[in-house]
């Protein structure tokens, strides 16, 4: 493609997203298709002569956006936001761009410094500890996923616990990871990969009212596993779950990490980025103190496009000193020199993008000013929803109502006592609602129970859009409840 | 960032790509800086306002580029080439602007059945076989890297060779892996982290002509490991090393793999895309018959911007069997059916990018066609270099010369039996080239000797590019020869 197609497809493929994004609602949120649709809409084999560009826009209007779940559509309520925005978008054309491998400081030295910078802004606008900082013995990174950083930091922890020897001889001997039963699934699937096993994450109880993870059953637990021979590695503690946004006793938890000598990490994927506003500080409450690694996702509430993800480390030797292999053809000046870093002594792959680009644009477009007033958005509209909700009598409030996710729960009048009738009424009200293209919801098991959650901070959603999404969703509920009673 | 400001910025974006892709000889190939210039030239504290996104723009000229090393400079003959290209680009760009999550197919169904259908054509392009495809028991997906692909084979290898207790019970006992000498480094690297241990990976010796791992001492160590108990798991091969692009008898190791019922895995990072040419396929003898699984990387030499890699394997059962785990909130009725694949399970994190895009935009624009034509312009810019080199009595041409690398030694006669004393001359000699900003190589160590490595296959390389460079080399080989011996 010469430099004037490109300068000509470009301005097309900018004004498709323009365009894409300006009239976005005349989508249906939720994908109508069904499996095997797209692919049978797409050539069977692939073209001999090359085609122009206009054909790929074409089947992207044609075969694609029928295909798609429109994530930046703002009455996407589901799982939680995975927020695009401008300068992310334009970030990451940039790192397309430039085409720079980051896998070494001497591949291009600023696509790592500028990760270091921008990383380091983020760590003081969230008011983390100063050891996170790169320009200490700790760190931070930019990661694809919250799941790879859960899994470096039980790499880092394995390192750490055997002195090195897990990554000479590999695991020998049982060695448990603990979570709470709210805990993303990505814990026990980097258990699989780490080669602990499933089995060996414990589950710890949960506090029935906060949900948060129960500080003395764990330390039972981790003290039971040490005398029974096993080799106790790393807490996972979460900072907003994926179910209900519950923030687990980080200090309580931390205490207990440190009498035991475990890794304790933190995953706060979707609720970290929210201590950007002083008032949402009280996230990070143990984390200066007690925390060895913490990651948070940019890319689900903070306005920079999937992926992105930090890592941060109070010390970064355990997580390198998992990894670094210097093989002949990477050997250069600057590594030897030990003066520089070189992320792919951070990470499971060898090659990385220019990731900090977008993060590095967001951060200037919004500043600290427009950061806040995003989460602070979202928060508020999460509070009123809660409001609605709990003031309604058809409908129960799951609390505490943390951030921007609200979980909720239509009464089922008719299903009084049979708690399994009245969740499957509530997951065919979610079944109803997504069909219907007007809303997105998702839903997750509290306590057993079937609960709808809804996820507000997309970067398109206004306040218009939540009060629709709930008047649909109460007219809805009243047709079902309705009809259900005329046909008895 | 509103629609009319996205349209103004984008285009700036746009040309500024077009601008400096278009004039991009006129940077030094290698990024002179010191390590923390860049750092040092940035603010020590993010932005309280938001700015416009000029200032970006003009740091990125201003801060970032002087940091920049240019992969996409067409003399840039270092590592691999990191292909990048105006559809490639404008693919990633329209992925960014929809902003999809494609972890399930659920949650954008185009985004996983448009993956299924261009790892099907390109499993067709390249003569791979039928079971590779996504409509039969095996299949094909996108990962980041090759490393991650590594990883994954040996995640699958494990599952299958332990009837899936590696991943309920963790590693117990010892496993082991196989590589030659010239293997790449991320088998060394995913053995740290699935718990196998850097000590288990055996290495097996090459044919000293050929570098290519040698099938005789392969199923001999195998056959010892198991009878002193271990568990032998996986046999990586590669297809183009990455010291000198050798090429493993893929048939003969996987007979060897065969007899034991060992997992065989195809790392043709760099060279499974040259199949694209029929005279090239014989890259892929054996793989039809014996390999369970195979990675390539388009990010390399196929025209498609980094991540990239595509990994097949002949059946999905170990690979998804190894990673699956569905919590609650991921649960859905396109899931339970079976009809349809989730590609969170056939990779380490949850989250997903649709780099389907990038890649259907390049086999479209370019076609098999203008692919070949591609990978035929880089082995003939190689083969012209190796006969300049083989002609030339000061230097010397590693043979055998495979696709588009060249690996070449300057003749040291001041140095005749003092082997270190010609291989420091010789980094010298790279030192000096790739700081005059000319040319950018690196080097690599065979059979103990330090060796240069020339890359071709760049997107923008044209032999005016490649002749420049070799005579740069030459004259600089000749200053360094004349005044070392004047200076005695």
């Amino acid at each position: 493609m010469t430099s004037e197609e490109f300068r000509r497809h470009g301005r097309q493929v900018v004004d498709w997203i323009a365009d894409y994004l300006a009239g976005i609602e005349a989508h249906p949120v939720r994908s109508q298709v069904q499996p095997g649709a797209v692919r049978a809409a797409l050539p069977a084999h692939p073209p001999e002569r090359g085609e122009g560009f206009d054909g790929v826009l074409a089947d992207l209007d044609r075969v694609v956006l029928p295909g798609i779940t429109h994530w930046q559509h703002p009455s996407f309520f589901a799982y939680f936001p995975a927020n695009a925005s401008g300068p992310a978008i334009l970030g990451d054309l940039l790192s397309s761009g430039l085409g720079v491998q980051g896998m070494l400081w001497a591949t291009s030295p600023a696509c790592t410094e500028l990760e270091t910078v921008v990383v380091d802004w983020l760590a003081e606008l969230l008011g983390l500890p100063e050891h996170f900082r790169t320009d200490t013995a700790g760190g931070g990174v930019i990661q694809d996923s919250a799941s790879s950083a859960t899994l470096l930091a039980i790499l880092a922890g394995l390192h750490r616990v055997s002195g090195g020897e897990v990554a000479n001889g590999g695991i020998t001997g049982r060695h448990t990871l603990y979570v709470s039963t709210q805990t993303h699934s990505a814990v026990a699937k980097a258990a699989r990969i780490v080669g602990v096993g499933a089995e060996n994450v414990r589950t710890v109880g949960v506090d029935e009212k906060t949900l948060g993870m129960d500080p003395a059953e764990l330390d039972r637990a981790i003290a039971e596993d040490r005398a029974a021979g096993a080799v106790p590695v790393m807490v996972c503690a979460t900072v907003g779950t994926t179910s209900t946004a519950a923030v687990d006793p980080v200090r309580a938890i931390g205490e207990v990490c440190r009498r035991h000598g475990v890794w304790l990490h933190v995953d706060a994927a979707y609720a970290g980025v929210a201590a950007v506003c002083p008032e949402l500080r009280w996230l990070n409450d143990g984390v200066p103190e007690y925390v060895d690694s913490y990651a948070t996702n940019p890319h689900k509430w903070l306005l920079t496009n999937f992926d992105c993800t930090v890592l941060w480390v109070a010390d970064r030797a355990p997580l390198t000193g998992a990894l670094a292999i210097t093989p002949e053809f990477l050997r250069n000046a600057a590594t030897a020199s030990g003066a520089v870093v070189d992320y792919r002594d951070w990470q499971i792959s060898l090659g990385r993008r220019f990731r900090a680009l977008k993060l590095w644009a967001v951060l200037r477009w919004y500043g600290a000013e427009g950061l806040r007033e995003h989460i602070r958005t979202g928060v508020a509209q999460a509070t009123e929803l809660a409001r609605w909700v709990a003031e309604d009598p058809d409908f129960e409030l799951h609390e505490p109502q943390h951030l921007g996710l609200v979980c909720l729960r239509p009464r089922w009048p008719d299903h009084n006592g049979d708690r399994g009738a009245a969740d499957d009424a509530t997951l065919r009200l979610m079944e109803h609602l997504n069909a219907s293209g007007a809303l997105y919801l998702t839903h997750t098991k509290v306590s057993g129970r079937v609960v709808l959650r809804m996820a507000l901070g997309g970067t398109g959603t206004e306040q218009r859009h939540v009060r629709a999404a709930w008047e649909t969703i109460r007219d809805t509920y009243r047709n079902m409840a309705r009809s259900k009673k005329s046909a008895r």
